[in-house]
């Protein structure tokens, strides 16, 4: 089993949707990342909470197994994030950030973790995500997610890290401001020539796109007939596409970024059906099966 | 062969993009999806045009197979809608509306289109769509186009035609606002009960869903690097898909449909990529077999 080192955000999430509203529910990248990547290969992660974060979700977590030795557990709160969705399901309004604990992560590699072949540099500071790259030893692929807040405020340490990564899971909005281009297609060009041999921009209920070696991948997304938090639905994405991956041993071909471009889908349309990730915490793999032959049915010509 | 007899209007457009502007150009719903079918099929056409029409486009469009006895000249102007787009080119603001000799079109059958076995019921009032409908005599398959302006003001009338049709090709938008339902698989679902045995969701850049059978498919867009004017795109996406259904003397099948729908991408993608149908009138039909065939590798697992 290839396993992955996964590094990013744990934290409680206060949100409302149309549907509903969740009080201090578990969340953050690495949360979501981890959970979904589970369902497909080991993990080993590395993260912060505060003294406030539930032993029990730690100990749930390690019997996925998922290695939680690179979780410190600091003085103070863990990151909480409030925000909400209106009509439009694909974009959120942060209404408050509170990094408390996590404004002072500094991502150590047990030495344990340092061999992982496949490597998650989820949506942290650029300049963390490098640091990360500094303590791995020779990684067979490696991924990276971003959002707005870093390529507005931390560009040029993105850019300095794109170079040395083989994969980029972006959103749409932050492919453009990225590129600083309006069009989807010439942005996703204008950043594979930043670095990155792989771009995966996804799209929301729209599916994603992965471009590859001068070929693009229209991936629909799964039809979903009723949206309830489209919260960690990107990270939960990001933990599909890379454990499929590992699972596979995969490195980067045609074949295998397609099809874990897929399960990304997948996995993504799973977490939006629940608050948090409680759908994932319910979720079978035959589910997982039955809805990756069915997205593919969607395709056929 | 076997013909389409389409109805629509036949326009000026003065339309403003990010990409620039045109004046008085030639458009609407009947020149768009006519000139798209035409790579397909022989059309025979209704609408109405005024004093103003060139007659070098009339000429056009018969040097085209596309049999122009229906089109009745009335003193007066012709239709001539003004509108713009701003970065998001998937919806158009409109500005003026001038009906002119439009608002008393009263589509009027040639005898010799009675037997048209594919008939096209471009965006007019539904009551003028149910009127073709009573003049035709029997045809295999009938396809309807409509707008938000018919749903909000003539909702009854174009409840009253639902029944009578195959094939609704429809926006997201315009989906969500017939059904009274947020959700697109919700509302395609309910649209389906209203009559029509298939339903085309049509989402602009985002490519469009079939709805048949029980089935859904997602058809992608092309991904287009410059988006000059979308003006026209769904109607050219209604030509090439009941084109190419007309070429093939298809019923409604999974597999002709869903090559349909690929064909109204292909010929969509082609009309955003300069003004009014300036593109339609440079393509060659080597260039859609081209982009039919990338657009399926696209989708290839």
């Amino acid at each position: 089993m290839n396993k992955i080192l996964a590094v990013g955000s744990l934290a409680f999430d206060t949100i409302s949707t149309p549907a509903g509203k969740a009080e201090k529910a578990l969340g953050g990248s690495l949360n979501y990342f981890s959970i979904s990547a589970s369902f497909f290969t080991g993990l080993q992660i590395v993260g912060v909470v505060g003294e406030d974060f539930p032993k029990t979700h730690l100990d749930f977590l390690s019997k996925r197994a998922i290695d939680i030795r690179g979780v410190q557990v600091m003085p103070g709160k863990t990151f909480h994030w409030t925000g909400e969705y209106g009509a439009d399901l694909n974009e959120a309004v942060t209404l408050s950030t509170q990094l408390n604990v996590f404004e002072h992560f500094n991502p150590k590699i047990p030495d344990e973790y340092r061999d992982a072949e496949y490597v998650f540099l989820g949506n942290i500071a650029p300049e963390l995500q490098m640091c990360v790259l500094d303590q791995v030893r020779k990684p067979k692929l490696i991924a990276l997610d971003s959002m707005n807040f870093w390529i507005t405020g931390r560009r040029d340490a993105l850019v300095n890290v794109l170079p040395k990564i083989d994969l980029l899971t972006i959103n749409e909005g932050e492919a453009k401001l990225l590129a600083g281009e309006s069009n989807v297609v010439v942005a996703a060009e204008k950043i594979l020539l930043m670095g990155p041999k792989a771009v995966v921009i996804k799209r929301g209920e729209y599916g994603a796109f992965l471009f590859f070696g001068n070929e693009i991948f229209s991936c629909p997304a799964v039809p979903i007939r009723r949206v309830v938090d489209p919260t960690g639905a990107g990270d939960t994405f990001a933990g599909g596409l890379l454990g499929y991956l590992a699972s596979e041993g995969a490195g980067l071909d045609r074949k295998s970024l397609r099809q874990a471009v897929l399960h990304g889908a997948v996995m993504a349309s799973f977490t939006v059906e629940d608050f948090s990730f409680h759908r994932l915490q319910r979720l079978e793999k035959g589910e997982i099966h039955a809805r990756f032959h069915s997205l593919v049915e969607t395709t056929k010509v």
